[in-house]
């Protein structure tokens, strides 16, 4: 293990649950493989269940083996990682019990020179937030000392609305300072998303185009194939709007739409991102109506198996309301954006599991090919998200051989396609940076609260949208609304191609013969100029034809 | 065959030469497996040899099988190709001999429907373009009566200077307008070549930052690994000068700088070209020394096999000044070009065969990851001409799973790496157009007269070079100071990858991986900002360090 970093203890309320043994377990495991994580580390889990701090290793091993990115063999690195974890049985509203972890907590930062330092990772649900933090404070564990430092690690959701979401800051705050808090949002964590700032402000080729006059709309799918899965009586609660949009789709959002911060620092790009969902069109309710599509999927079929509808599911009222798929349309009101749609959508039960963003260019004026050709396709800057990683361009080429004909074809990179590459874990990335004490992966308080002002308009009108439900069939892309939402603008959104490492690499491989082969004619681009840039995007007009 | 386009009669003078033999028989022979030649369509074959027309279509066959694209079967399209071959033993300096060709060609016309079109193309030395003019003139094969067309097709190099071109232009006009002589180039029919208006032209992204505020520098390289063979003699007076820098080298770099024509007819694009030419900044004869470097080699290795030097080829005098290899630094003096570098180089007998064209953009100022980041490498468009064909864009992105490390990595597109690709020759394009009448891909006077005269001031220097030849040797990327032209500009020649199909695709996948797995620190890249761009090209320091 690498002794650059500072030792510390992390202490994990919810040690036994999905999150712990799925994600935070095989992220530390690879950190440790890595040697990134510091010499004077240690980990304590916490969970209600009473077993020995040798069984509770027993199960780190099995779930290890299930899950961690590298091997797991007893002989070689396993005993070192195995003897840095700890297990306490403790209720986290049991008060008392905190008087032990306490006595834990001292003997192992004598034995292990973690200086009191201390990551609180509450993998539990937000109602235990709160709670967690009293107790904690109660029993003098985070008493803010500096130099050791008490670091509070939450996963979302950061509430279920604007008002919850207040309440429990006010309670954390009272005992963690802001710069100690750590929301995680693990979308900020994956690789292709650290790229984006990189892609922006690293290649001359993209900053000059990144804004109105060059954008034409910017498209983000996050798309699941899983439906609610266990988490029924969550879910119900949450929908798709507080499970995703509000958090991972507004973050990607700020970071693709943010001016240059002064520098690479935490507090400099959170203050950008900050700006981004202040200048937001705010949704007033009639407009909600207009840019905002609520879905939920019934039966249908996913990989050729048939999967029940949503209001079907272990913990969903058959009458359920909760929407289960979101698409929105919105508008950054600032010079960079004015006129440019942004179309968001996430949902369960779609036809691809995938994370992919589309930034579509505006075509060129009606002159010379594009006036000689009545169907050139417009430029396409694609950021893969998951599972497959990297960024593709679409452009514009003569067909080889062809005199007459304009095609597109893609230029490729792909970063996790080649078969021995396993990119880190959105996670790994995550506690390394909590370890650390660089919360620019992290999101402010300020933009939780941002969010939630954002789409309280949206959240007002859920309630009317259940008469509808079902309205999409689990496996397919979604309400016919949300094809119709980027229809009416002359658009449609950009094929996601998904597929996961196994498959690859047909998939993408498939899509690119696919349009380098085509004939070009399978849309028609059409675009006025010599308007003004401002409404250009109101008379912009893009009709299908089928090829 | 098709008949969408007018009969015609193709008049090859040197028909039992190699031009002849080894590219326009088999361009003809894939137009017409590729059903583009007109159903009314004879070809004549002229040449000093006495042959029978079944002794002529023999060698034909014979090469076809040798040199065609397509596979030659004696039963399927190569009876009703070879039914339209003739030949006529014919001494061009014998006007006599022109009535019987006349009497052919009357004869032909009738069979083929052929409508009195003629192409006649002077597959020959450029000496005898105006006496072979002369005789068709004479024999009143060159009428010029419409609807009827004759139309003249010449092969580079047009003269060997400023005079002897305008000497040549002078009489083949007296028989022919400038509107019916195509002269070839080519390098404009290759397939990338024909694509850079598509790529400029039809794509936002590129279009807006095609000048001089985002490119930095532009290369140009056409390298050869052959030496001058069987061609000693001609070589001998063109030298590289002659036979590459004054055609191919400058058409490309039209075609690369010129403004966007008002049209994509013919005129407009020969008039923005031509723009190019005029505003070529001078070499004033003490800037020749400066700007331009000569070459010529010595023995080497090719291949592993060792070469001969120049002055030991057939056909080369011991003592040659002729240059094999030239490099040239040029500017365009207009406001889009104004400060950016043109480099051009090519030669024969250096290490690797390759037409490739780099485009080199300015990187972002030192702000954000070019502050934090030492090292990164500025964004690339690469156009592959030959023999890989294809087009990739070098962008910085974040190296996975490392935070602190950005790398390039390349998004490539091969539109002839796949096994079964395989892209026309330019000779078929070009034969197909002057069939057409399209002169689009052909090179106009002005722009013949206007490319010597550019290159006249570096033709006078030349032979105070010889002293210091040979200066490079055979298998090498040329004489020293081709490199430090770039180097004392904080600049490198870009590596041009080349490769033959059949090794494909090993050499640009390797190099992809290269640059993809490698860090950032083999150069440095360092551009200090906020002064006029005008100026910024003179300080600009890009400073190398090995990895």
């Amino acid at each position: 293990m690498s002794g650059q970093n500072p030792g510390c203890i992390l202490v994990i309320f919810g040690a036994t649950g999905d999150l712990a043994r799925r994600k935070l377990y095989p992220a530390l495991y690879s950190l440790h493989q890595r040697n990134l994580l510091p010499a004077n580390f240690a980990v304590v889990g916490l969970a209600r269940r009473v077993k020995t701090p040798e069984a509770f290793r027993e199960e780190l091993f099995r779930d290890l083996q299930k899950y961690a990115r590298f091997p797991v063999t007893e002989e070689k690195t396993w005993p070192d990682f195995a003897r840095r974890f700890f297990y306490l049985p403790l209720d986290l509203h049991d008060r008392a019990g905190f008087s032990g972890l306490q006595k834990l907590l001292s003997a192992l930062d004598e034995r292990f020179a973690a200086a009191g330092n201390r990551l609180f990772y509450l993998a539990v649900a937000p109602d235990n937030f709160a709670p967690a933090a009293d107790n904690l404070a109660a029993a003098g564990l985070a008493p803010n000392h500096p130099p050791a430092w008490q670091r509070l690690l939450i996963e979302k959701p950061f509430g279920r609305d604007l008002a919850s979401a207040k309440d429990i800051n006010r309670r954390i705050r009272k005992v963690f300072p802001e710069e100690h808090i750590y929301r995680i949002d693990h979308y900020l964590g994956k690789e292709m998303i650290q790229n984006i700032a990189v892609i922006r402000f690293a290649n001359a080729f993209f900053e000059p185009l990144w804004n109105r006059s060059y954008v034409h709309n910017m498209q983000i799918t996050v798309s699941e194939t899983l439906g609610v899965e266990e988490r029924g009586a969550y879910y119900e609660k949450a929908g798709a709007l507080g499970d995703m949009f509000q958090n991972h789709l507004l973050q990607l959002l700020t970071l693709l739409a943010m001016e240059p911060p002064g520098s690479l620092r935490s507090a400099a790009v959170r203050a950008e991102k900050i700006k981004v969902l202040r200048t937001l069109q705010p949704l007033i309710p009639e407009s909600v109506h207009e840019n905002v599509v609520f879905g939920q999927y019934g039966r249908g079929i996913i990989n050729g198996v048939r999967v029940a509808g949503y209001r079907e599911e272990k913990g969903v009222s058959p009458f359920s309301n909760t929407e289960t798929f979101l698409a929105a349309k919105v508008h950054i009101a600032n010079l960079r954006w004015a006129g440019v749609p942004f179309y968001l959508r996430t949902g369960k039960r779609l036809a691809v599991k995938g994370t992919e963003i589309f930034i579509q260019f505006r075509s060129l004026p009606e002159v010379l090919y594009f006036k000689e050709y009545g169907s050139l396709a417009p430029n396409l800057l694609v950021i893969r998200v998951d599972p497959l990683e990297g960024i593709y361009l679409q452009l514009n080429v003569k067909k080889p051989g062809a005199k007459d004909l304009i095609i597109p074809i893609t230029l490729d990179f792909c970063q996790n396609c080649a078969l021995d590459a396993s990119s880190p874990e959105a996670y790994e990335r995550l506690l390394l940076d909590a370890l650390k004490g660089d919360a620019t992966l992290f999101t402010s308080w300020e933009e939780v609260a941002l969010a939630w002002e954002f789409v309280e308009p949206i959240a007002a009108t859920r309630e009317k949208n259940g008469a509808q439900f079902p309205n999409y069939a689990a496996g397919t892309w979604g309400p016919a609304e949300a094809r119709e939402l980027l229809r009416r603008d002359g658009l449609r959104w950009w094929p996601v191609c998904g597929k996961r490492k196994d498959d690859l690499p047909a998939c993408w491989q498939s899509a690119q013969t696919a349009v380098t082969q085509a004939t070009p004619r399978h849309f028609l681009y059409r675009e006025k100029w010599g308007e003004s840039p401002l409404r250009k995007y109101t008379t912009f007009r893009w009709l299908f034809t089928r090829a």
